[in-house]
């Protein structure tokens, strides 16, 4: 693909000779001529003049010195670069058909068009819709039900009745159904309350390794449409994850509590049951979320706090020890000062007494 | 089932129409006629008015404005809820008998009454007693046992001589049995102690989906009758997990701690190897566990906490930059006291020095 | 095993009866005639007295209260009991052979010394080199490698191109190469950026059960020679993990991060993507870091410090509330002092014009 075409493509400027040939897309520690790297990462821009690559996707004009590289100036390289790979590494797609050493149960649904592989278990009721794709080792339970053009990597495991809609990637692990986490007097008698609900996961989620989702209680866990969520997340019982939401990795959601649209929770953050996350929410890395949050919030710490009083508070920590010797100081200080004050009322009163005995 | 019949099922108190036929049990907001639902969580009470459901288990008297639906009071909503669970619910057990598509090693023993899916392997000298189900992908290593009645459900691997007890439910992707992370000299020569070990899960304990537990490097890893533990938990080599102990997802144990009975742990909690856990110690969410914890004592925090002065420590640390402000005020405010005070000592002493010169 | 036989192979020296006959190696307590054991832990000398094990092996010699036992003194025990583990309990390798009821695509290359057990998938392009064991329900993507002697676990899953080297272990669970969380505009758009990369693992490597590494977005995501990872990590794409590292359970590392050589970072830390952590750096368990770090510092908390100001910090953070309380009692001291001060001001200035008048 020529650098004029590809500008064209992801609607650029192009900066240099729109004739080169891009063949490959490299990060740009190793791309050499004949490749096309991109700058997202503004810390990276220092590095502009090492750059060996043919071609550059770039947020804005490059400075003289790199002046040996051509440039394509795009809005968002990041996104230019999504849609060049899409069209340089297509997908290399499983082609559709029912392996004969796959296992189905009398009664599963599957539509022609699905690809299942060796070693997958379709149960009793369940329905696979075309253009599914469920690698080695998944497992689909009884009335599940997979969407059309859904990935299943390997070893994914669906529990009874779970649904899951159009162009679902789980990858490898992911477990979606399992029993919530639900028992009655724990610690006494851990007894044990019937999870009898399921999960739905609607249109162009992606789920990534590992992760688990438990089954509602009563009634379902609930991921809306075009939600992402990294790999070893927990998502409990009943919990629902609004439209367009983004979950990273090692997240922990208790059980019941909701989140509204395009919520963004950064890595290893937990957050308590039976609460409510608004809408545009940001919830950063590792905080402990306990409480709900209002619309367009951000929110970092633990406990939470706005993220910029709790910026201010991180950076205060570090004073802690020095404010506690500080204290002391000032403390003594005071003493002293006590003291001292002491003294001199005390000779101001003798004085008065004094003066009134003179007088 | 009549709403008097699961009156008496439950031993509640029935204030209605004990005529009324329920047919389902639903969440409170999905709830219509026909359907009984539960109010269990206090902050739902408010919503007493908006209930659509034929009838609602519930802890104490109603108040006056609901009533038109039916109530039945328990002592516990959620344990009655469990119980017509059950009832209403009743699992779909999977017929036993061996798939032909199942992988059996010589000398695997399996009970005729067991269930054994497609795609599972039992080694050799593994046990697999009646009543247990193996769900497709289940890995049994050579001498490991799994008790009457365990659940194990899709791809669950138990390695070599591990021993599962009695009605054992272990979730998807659950691993029993991985090596200890035991390496001499760890970032030098990161020297492989092999772990000969193993694992021994008692009755009646419950495992989340993808939760990793480790072989002792020698002797056993133990998780105690009645154990529930939640999703994506890590329980490393040769710790002991006391009776009808409570562990939240996310949780991390390192090796050889030994937990007493009845702990509870709340999710992403981590605790240090080689402490010990008391009886009925709760452990607040998040904490970081670093040293030994006394029968009954409640702890939060990281760096641990008894629980109440953590709660404080968590409501000042939002103070902390208002306080380091205050402290530079107060510094300010104590030097020019002081030197206030130094210039009123230096006036008297130079007045007591001119009166003793006039005396 | 004799005891001098036992002494001369861990180059210990001999403390008692080198005729004795060790058949086991136990855990201290469970340890009796027949049996060695062995005191790492310096918190468990304390329990020389209760042994009842025929020899031990020991760092430094014993006090004279345990005369009755038997002793090896090494220089590192850990280390001698893990060469001894090695030759009293062998590891039980599954004999080489490809399962009839392995899925193999054409175009797959299986080095004939291999072991391939029932429910294997490897796809066309791959390769598996001599001794390397392959669990049942391992999946090997397209064009993988799996080089000599590494060990898959039941149920890894190994994406497409991925690359892993000479006896490496992956345990239970993990998986290999699922695509990086990368989506442009994030809660608006989610636009999935294809992630065209690989996993490179490099020789000797050991990763824990349902540890979770995503492939490069671009180029590779990388785990050097020697490093050691525990179960349940996160590792995102084109992450670089230095030779030799030891990485404990629930760590999770961002995209783009690089680590040095022997880094060691402890349980449930998180590093955020694009920073680089230098040679020989420790990490605290639970640490956040948000920031590179230069070779050989040892660092805690979140926000990140040097471990020592940390230690401190977390010692103040108990005082904290007691802290809030000093501060306000010298608030209040201050003012009074401040009023005081004003009085004795005003005193002094109105003697002063007395004096002044008078004289």
């Amino acid at each position: 693909m020529k650098l004029h075409e590809i500008a064209r493509f992801v609607d650029g400027n192009l900066l240099g000779d729109g004739e080169v040939v891009i063949e490959r897309i490299c990060p740009i520690e190793e791309a050499g001529a004949g490749d096309l790297t991109f700058l997202a990462n503004p810390q990276y821009r220092k590095r502009l003049k090492e750059i060996r690559a043919s071609a550059v996707l770039i947020a804005s004009e490059p400075p003289g010195e790199a002046s040996g590289v051509n440039f394509i100036i795009v809005p968002d390289p990041y996104v230019a670069l999504g849609k060049l790979l899409a069209v340089f590494y297509p997908e290399d797609r499983i082609p559709s058909g029912i392996s004969q050493n796959a296992f189905l149960e009398e009664g599963a649904i599957i539509a022609t068009e699905a690809a299942i592989c060796a070693g997958v278990t379709v149960c009793k009721g369940a329905r696979i819709e075309r253009g599914a794709v469920l690698y080695p080792g998944v497992f689909v339970g009884p009335e599940a039900v997979i969407g059309e053009d859904s990935i299943l990597y390997p070893n994914v495991c669906i529990y009874r009745k779970c649904l899951i809609g159009r162009r679902v990637i789980l990858h490898a692990g992911v477990v979606i159904g399992s029993d919530g986490f639900g028992f009655a007097n724990p610690g006494v008698d851990n007894l044990k309350i019937p999870q009898v609900g399921f999960v739905q996961i609607d249109d162009d989620v992606e789920i990534g390794a590992n992760t688990t989702i438990d089954r509602g209680t009563l009634g379902k866990t609930w991921v809306k449409r075009g939600v992402k969520i990294d790999n070893l997340v927990q998502i409990a019982h009943n919990v629902v994850v609004g439209e367009k939401s983004v979950i990273v990795s090692q997240v922990g959601i208790a059980g019941s509590t909701k989140l509204g649209r395009s919520v963004i929770i950064g890595g290893q953050a937990g957050l308590v049951g039976h609460i409510a996350i608004g809408d545009n929410v940001m919830i950063g890395a590792k905080s402990g979320i306990h409480e709900s949050i209002a619309d367009g919030q951000v929110v970092s710490g633990h406990p939470q706090l706005p993220h910029k009083e709790w910026l201010r508070v991180a950076a205060s920590l570090s004073r802690l020890p020095e404010m506690r010797k500080s204290q002391a100081v000032l403390l003594e200080k005071i003493a002293k000062l006590e003291e001292e004050m002491r003294k001199i009322k005390n000779h101001e009163d003798s004085c008065h007494s004094n003066s009134s005995t003179r007088g």
